[in-house]
C-alpha cells in the first residue's frame, strides 16, 4: 500500500455554521467548505481553534464531518482536529476520521493541565497512535500555547517522529513565533516532516524554508490570495504579493478573529446567521461589525460568488 | 417544594481509579468514595481537577456517576464537576447529575479559549441554567485560574446571583489568592452564595469569614483531621489544628499532586493500581513515591480501615 497524499498549499480552519439556537448546521457548513475548495483552499482542517471545535460535543463533530463526506467534500481534502483533553475521545474522534478517509488529522495536546511534561504529552499521542492502530493516520501535531498553553517541543516531536515515522506527518505551528517555525523546519523538513505555519503572514517565509504552506483563520474568507502567494512563491514579485495578504490579516486581527470571520461570511454571504457563536464567544458589536466591513471593502475585499453559495436555504 | 439541602463541611475531589489499560474502574471508585464519607468528608466533589475529570470523557463521566449511585453513595453527597468547554456537553452532564439528585454541581468556565469576555461566561452559565431548567440545580462555580486560566470574576457572580438566586449556590476559589476568598466571601456569603476554599489551608481562615467548608484535594487522604478543623473552628486551640493539617498539605504539595494522591492511597490501601493515571499525567518515580511514604510516615500519617476497603477485589 503507497502512503496516503500528502496535503499542501492554503488550508483554512473552517468556521462551524450554528443557527439561532446554537445547533451546529450542516449543510451551511459544507456549503461554505465547497466555496473554500473552489476558491484556492487545497485542504480543510476543520474543528481547528477557529472553529469553535472544543465548543462542540464529540458527537456533534463527529456528525458534522460525516455530513461533509456525504455532501461530496472529498475525503482527501480533509484535516479534522481530533485532539481532546480525555485520551478516549482524542481515539475516538482520530480513528472515525481515518475510516472517512481523511488525509489527516491535526491533534491538539491535552490542554487543561498545565505544566504537564514531554513524558506525558508523549504517552498521549503514542496511545492515540496505538490504539487507533491504522497506517493510514497521518497526524499533525497542532502547537498553539498562545491558546492551549500547553507547548509541542521540538524534543517531543522528535521522541514521536523515531516512534512513528509513518504516521507523525507534521505540525502546524500557531505559536505567532518564527523563530520556532523556523526551528522545526530546520531540524525536521527534511525527514518528509510537513510544517505549516498557523498564519499566512509566514507563510511566503515557510515556503522559503522548506514548509509545505499555511493553516490559516483568514483562509476562511480571502483564500484565492493566500493561495496566490502559495502558487507564486517562487516569483520576483512574491514579497509583494506577501504584503498583500499580510495587510489584509492585519486588518482582520484587530477584531476578535472568529466572530469577525463569521461577520465577514455573513456580509459578504448575505446570511446574517452566519453571525452565530457559541459562548464563551460574542459576536462582533454592530458597530465593530461596521468598520470591520467598511474597511475591507476600502480595500477592494471580496469573497466572489459566496452570496450565491450561501444564501441557498437548507 | 423547599429548597435542596445544601452542602458543607470538607468535599473531596474523589480521585478517580484507572485499570492498568486506563479504564475507569467503578467498584474502586465507590470503595474509596465510602471511606472518605465514613471517615470526615460530608460530600464528594467527584469529577474535579484531581479527579483527571476533564481526561474522562462525558460517557466515561455519566458511567461512573450512575456507578456510584447504584453502589450506595448517596446523591445527597455528590457535587460533580460538569463544566466542559463544549456548552452541550455541560448541559448533558449537569441535567444528568441534577435528575440522579446530586446535591449540586462544580462547573467550570469554558477553559480552551483564554481572554473570553464576562459577557460570554455568563451566556455559557445562563444557557447552561435555562437548558437544564430544573429548580432543583444547585450551580457552584468553579474559580481555578492556575489550571483553567479563565476566571470566574466577582462582576460575573454578581449577576449570575442576581438573575439566577435559586440556582446559583456558591463557588470554589482555588485561586490560592486568600484575598479573592475574602473578596468573595464579604461580597456575596451574607446571600446565601456558600464560599469553599480550594485547600484547607484557608479553612479555618474561611470559616472565620462566613464559609462553608472547603473542597480539598488532600481532602481524599486526610479527611478526618480536615474535618477536625471544620468541626472545631471555633474551640480555642483552632489554630494549632489548623497548623497540623497545613503541614500535612505542604508535605503532600512538594510532589506533583494527583500522582502524589493515587500514590498514597495505593500505598495505604495496599492495593498498587491505584497508583495508575492518564495521560497526559504520570506517575511518581519510585524514588518519589519512597520519600513521600517516609514523609508521611515520619509524620504519623495514617488511613485508618483503607487497606480493609480498597483490597477487596471487584
Amino acid at each position: 500500500m503507497t502512503s496516503p497524499q500528502r496535503l499542501s498549499g492554503v488550508l483554512a480552519p473552517v468556521v462551524t455554521p450554528f443557527r439561532r439556537d446554537l445547533s451546529p448546521d450542516p449543510a451551511r457548513f459544507a456549503r461554505h467548505c465547497k466555496w473554500l475548495l473552489a476558491h484556492g483552499c487545497a485542504g480543510l482542517a476543520v474543528f481547528g481553534t477557529n472553529s469553535e471545535a472544543n465548543s462542540l460535543s464529540v458527537d456533534e463533530r463527529m456528525a458534522l464531518l460525516e455530513a461533509l463526506v456525504q455532501e461530496g467534500v472529498p475525503a482527501a481534502t480533509l484535516m479534522p482536529g481530533t485532539g481532546c483533553c480525555a485520551l478516549t475521545d482524542s481515539v475516538r474522534l482520530t480513528a472515525h476520521a481515518v475510516k472517512l478517509g481523511c488525509a489527516g488529522v491535526l491533534m491538539l495536546p491535552p490542554f487543561y493541565y498545565k505544566g504537564v511534561s514531554d513524558e506525558g504529552l508523549y504517552r498521549n499521542f503514542a496511545e492515540v497512535i496505538e490504539r487507533v492502530g491504522d497506517a493510514r493516520l497521518q497526524l499533525y501535531l497542532y502547537h498553539i500555547p498562545p491558546v492551549s498553553q500547553v507547548p509541542i517541543t521540538l524534543a517531543l516531536i522528535e521522541r514521536l517522529l523515531k516512534k512513528y515515522p509513518g504516521n507523525v506527518a507534521g505540525a502546524k505551528d500557531s505559536s505567532g513565533d518564527w523563530n520556532n517555525t523556523k526551528a522545526m523546519l530546520d531540524a525536521f523538513a527534511q525527514s518528509g516532516f510537513d510544517v505549516f505555519p498557523g498564519s499566512e503572514v509566514f507563510l511566503l517565509e515557510g515556503m522559503r524554508n522548506g514548509g509545505k504552506g499555511c493553516i490559516t483563520a483568514t483562509g476562511n474568507v480571502n483564500p484565492a490570495a493566500i493561495n496566490g502567494v502559495f502558487e507564486n512563491w517562487r516569483v520576483p514579485n512574491a514579497d509583494e504579493l506577501q504584503r498583500g495578504i499580510t495587510a489584509t490579516r492585519n486588518l482582520v486581527q484587530k477584531y476578535p478573529m472568529i466572530p469577525a470571520l463569521k461577520s465577514i461570511v455573513a456580509h459578504w454571504g448575505r446570511d446574517p446567521e452566519w453571525a452565530t457563536v457559541r459562548p464563551p464567544l460574542v459576536e462582533l458589536t454592530p458597530e465593530q461589525n461596521k468598520s470591520l466591513v467598511a474597511e475591507l471593502e476600502a480595500r477592494g475585499f471580496d469573497m466572489p460568488g459566496l452570496a450565491a453559495t450561501q444564501s441557498l436555504t437548507a
